[in-house]
């Protein structure tokens, strides 16, 4: 009987559920909303009930359509949207599953176990209760009390473990830890030498090293929070406040965003983050919205640390894959994160038992009136007349900040109207550093790995790899990938006083191989173009990639790490469309072994001429820390530019009006 | 009689002038003020009166002090400022005079023949005048007329030759003509086929050359006034405002900016450009200023086409020292090229009689609040507290806009109050292109040297180095460059599960060679260091260079103009302070012969370790034209940064309250 019941209240919530979801209209690229990851959980709850199973949700997403299925509905946005459908990876039975489940059949349409290396996604509460087992751990209750350190000031904060050439291991993690007393900057304050190993599917500590006591950095001066401060307070910034008295210039409609000559989708994934997708810019001759980019994102971050020894040489983390980046999204403060003219909204995800978790503010969108010129000549030539026009710039930027524990990434995507996307990344937060004896660089005779930034405390040597999935489709699906190469041609026959020129030599990549790039060993414009489609003149319409450093990695292409993370060896991979290749790393990038990576399936050198193709950009900062970056690091801005190439006929910004003046209001403040 | 009134009319006059400079207190830097130029002229012309000599002034600047008289005079500001000194290049009976007068004593302190190679800057009013010599040349009105072409509606350009190995040349250059007929575009417009030589100090045409005719592209659509352009206008933009309450930030003091932490000289070359000197800053620990760079500017811009025909082969321009950085200032736009917050300073040049000229609104200077993060982190990992900390970032930008011809650089020095100095460079304006009879690139069957932009219109391929002169002076004069070089260390005796790390290898640079560096073959960091000076924890106190992009040129070595822009051979070079050693083209730079650059000073291969060093950078850009840089180019922006390394003990913005906030105000526009 009470059975009975349960199981009609189920069928009754599942239902109602379902009504919530199936009343509003979606974007088939719409991230899920609360309702679908309760419906996910109802769903796959009902085949893996509670009281049998002990199951936890890794990573519940869009299982997006079908290109051909979106296009078609974009033909007829009031068409019946194709079924929402999630791709679900539950952890079960120290199995983990692939689990499709269709929302609109309240299906499950396919179940696989996953039974190759490497396991899924973190989930937050995992790490939080991970974080929490030493606590009663009774041989690392014993190391703190050795060290003469308050026990309940200490937290443990959990590390993956990398891949270092074991056939198998379990699904495990590193637990570091660190002395609060006082401070709120507990990664300054790391107590070496303690090490522990959480088994996650077992949820318990399985292996515990003290090897060494190192003094815990005192942190003197590390407090960061402006209400603990001490005057003097400086440098002094006066404020300054946008007005827009006609408003924002954008509009935002579900998940779609409307912005000058840009429209947009939004979404948001646990893992990856921000995803914009279907970004098309109207060209004003044509008259009609032409494609540029289908879907774009971080599939992956690299985060590798250079220092071999026992307490450190695991660490080469794989931000995306390991930590979510999505997840890792923290609820942006406005007027400091970003400028009072910006529009906040907010994210979901699941946690690890299926229940939709908010993140408030995890995204802003706003005008960005910085100052730049978007275009300008000063004539002179033409007698008696001086001409000058000017473009003042304004962009529309959307910003997430993914904080993976101590370090904070700003990921920016910034539109202009000139058809350029920029993208941007900035490195803040708080270093990961180590404890030593050490006071002064006098006193160091062995190699430390890193830069003494304050007493007893290193900084260690790291780098940040940033892999994006760029699918661009220029004006179609179909494009290639074209390298203009820059050659240098020698005169020798005096056809001419000079010597030497350079010329553009183009080279069409036929397979993924010919488009492995590494920036800095050959000048080439890069570019993606529509070979079918020419402006009047006749050059194919294209976007070109404008790198901004050309970082590589520096480990062996042998090394443990760098085959999990060979998807940086090159600065630049061209894929065929696959809808399964979306993480650059795998799809289980935990404790991988690399064979599910970027740079293995371009192994397989496709065909990638006139074909729906991917473009893979790295952008790499190598980080030698100094003490400036401590105790929290001031931004370090890099990014690189997608630039329309013969997309347009002309200048697509020439016929833009410059803003409507605003003078200096009469405010009352 | 007549004589002795004039000669004492003479001496009143430049008694008054010399009453009106001295009556007011310079900075010693500052550069030359209007007066200042009436005295020089006065001195000069009481030498060489213009009764008896054709004199024309081509360079007049500020003879600054040296080092230790500045620093001395910083020590007490009060005291007597050093006598104000000029350097004068003037050109008289076909010879180049370098001049030295002495504003204080009224004396010329010194006056050479300069007898090498090349000549100097060259005059806007010369340009103009030999721009104008066609209209009464009959051949060249032949052809025009032959060509079916209004004479009154063609204008011509000037164009400086380049060297290509003659021995010897006279100061000529050529001109190539453009037809307006109803456009402002006249660039777009190029008559082709005809060449003219002017001689400049005959100031007439020696030589004439119509050598095939080439239709004229049409230029369709290439108007970009805004009062012409028809609907449909796009894309729409809406208008904004920056609020500032409390005002802007900085403060200026003759040509002294201060704001936040920073201090600098803001000057003005007539060749160089904006000249930033003893910029400093605050150190909240140490109480004091802290020297940073002493001196900084472009030194020189080498832009070489890529078309070896007759009509372009010798188009190797060096934009600063043949046309004048600083006199192809524009005068800036309000709310336009700078935001509604900025504040214009003028600038004054000598024209080629020695009578000062003022660009109105030179400058400007504005607190930029383009929505960035100066550092943020957000703590969760501290139990039952979530801790979020940002700091919005402000800078601080110096701009100025350089139109040379039909190209438009937008220069901007941008500082930070974290102690980052931003150089950012923008290229936009109009491009240099070819008439041809192609309307379609399927009707090309020879190499056009540049992309097919419009109808019977190349965009010619070509580069533009720009070459800084960073005189860093980190916390005191002597310095040491140090490569931070980033070097793969294999594990090889299993001491470690990693086979690889990296490390940094210090290395520094002794002489002049060790400092020559090409981007893109070696991973390292560059720092400039004071050798003297340490962090508490013993780091040397440092700034270092993050380069934008890593190009190089691609024209051979052994190439004349190559040789005359072998200063941009190298990304970086570092020489020891020598105050005659400013362009890194020569001095003279106009038909130069390349035994005056940077390059050859660097073969001698000096001492440079815990020196007085100059650190030259050079960011290049290849231009490969693309139909949306038709017919006015939208902002292309490139830079570098520098940055303290482990300058400051700590991050120098960590006590930095964020601005006060400013609500959205109400408003009555």
């Amino acid at each position: 009987m009470a059975t009975t019941l349960k199981l009609m209240l189920l069928i009754l919530l599942s239902l109602y559920i379902f009504s919530l979801v199936s009343s509003h209209q979606h974007h088939p690229l719409d991230s899920l909303t609360p309702s679908e990851f309760a419906l996910v959980r109802t769903i796959v709850k009902k085949i893996y009930p509670s009281s049998k199973f002990n199951i936890t949700f890794q990573y519940i997403g869009l299982d997006e359509p079908d290109k051909p299925t979106i296009h078609s509905w974009l033909s007829n946005p009031k068409s019946k949207p194709p079924p929402r459908r999630t791709f679900v990876i539950a952890r079960l039975d120290k199995q983990s599953h692939e689990i499709i489940v269709d929302l609109s059949t309240h299906a499950i349409v396919s179940d696989k176990v996953y039974h190759g290396h490497g396991y899924p996604l973190l989930t937050v509460d995992e790490l939080v209760a991970a974080g929490e087992l030493p606590q009663t751990y009774e041989p690392y209750i014993e190391s703190i009390k050795k060290r003469g350190l308050n026990l309940s000031e200490v937290v443990c904060s959990t590390y993956t473990i990398g891949w270092f050439g074991e056939l198998k291991s379990k699904r495990v993690l590193k637990l570091l830890c660190f002395y609060i007393d006082g401070t709120v900057n507990l990664y300054v304050r790391p107590v070496e030498g303690i090490t522990l190993v959480v088994d996650l599917d077992e949820m318990k500590i399985v292996e515990y090293n003290d090897r060494l006591i190192v003094p815990v950095p005192k942190a003197e001066g590390t407090e960061y929070r402006e209400s603990k401060q001490r005057p003097p307070f400086g440098p002094r910034l006066n404020g300054a406040a946008l007005v827009q008295p006609d408003g924002p210039g954008f509009k935002i409609d579900g998940h779609t965003v409307s912005w000058a000559n840009w429209k947009f989708h939004l979404g948001f994934d646990v893992r990856a983050g921000p995803i914009i997708s279907l970004a098309s810019i109207y060209d004003l001759e044509k008259k009609k919205y032409r494609q540029v980019l289908y879907r774009g994102f971080i599939s992956e971050l690299f985060v590798p640390y250079m220092d071999p020894t026992e307490e450190w040489y695991y660490k080469t983390f794989f931000d995306s894959g390991e930590y979510g980046f999505g997840q890792s999204a923290v609820s942006l403060k406005p007027l400091a994160d970003c400028p009072a003219n910006a529009v906040f909204l907010d994210a979901y995800y699941a946690s690890s038992n299926g229940t939709p978790v908010k993140i408030s503010n995890a995204f802003c969108i706003f005008e960005n009136h910085a100052g730049n010129i978007m275009w300008r000549h000063t004539e002179s030539g033409i007698p008696q007349e001086v001409i000058t026009e000017v473009r003042p710039d304004v962009s529309l930027v959307v910003r997430m900040v993914a904080t993976v524990g101590n370090y904070d990434y700003i990921i920016d995507w910034e539109f202009k109207p000139s058809g350029s996307i920029k993208l941007g990344i900035g490195l803040t937060g708080i270093l990961e550093v180590k404890g030593v004896e050490y006071t002064h660089i006098d006193q160091i005779k062995e190699n430390v790995y890193g830069t003494l930034l304050a007493e007893n405390t290193i900084g260690v040597y790291h780098d940040h790899f940033l892999t994006y999935y760029l699918d661009l489709d220029v004006d179609g699906e179909d494009n290639s990938f074209v390298k203009n190469n820059l050659e240098t041609i020698k005169v020798t026959n005096h056809s001419s006083p000079r010597k030497s020129y350079w010329t553009v030599v183009s080279e069409t990549a036929k397979t993924e191989s010919d488009a492995r790039i590494q920036f800095g060993l050959k000048p080439a414009e890069l570019v993606v173009v529509n070979p079918n489609k020419k402006t009047k003149v006749g050059n194919n319409f294209g976007y070109r990639l404008i790198p901004g450093s050309a970082t590589r990695p520096l480990l062996s292409y042998n090394d443990y790490p760098q085959i999990r993370g060979a998807f940086t060896n090159n600065n630049v991979w061209v894929t065929p469309y696959n809808k399964s290749e979306k993480w650059a790393g795998g799809l289980f990038v935990d404790q991988s072994q690399g064979d599910d990576t970027l740079a293995v399936w371009s192994l397989r050198n496709r065909k990638i001429e006139n074909k729906d193709i991917v473009l893979w950009h790295t952008i790499g900062f190598h980080h030698v820390p100094c003490q400036e970056d401590f105790p929290v690091m001031p931004t370090l801005s890099g990014g690189f530019e997608l630039r329309p190439t013969n997309f347009f006929d002309r200048n697509p910004v020439l016929k833009t009006r410059p803003p409507n003046l605003v003078h200096w209001p009469n405010c009352t403040n």
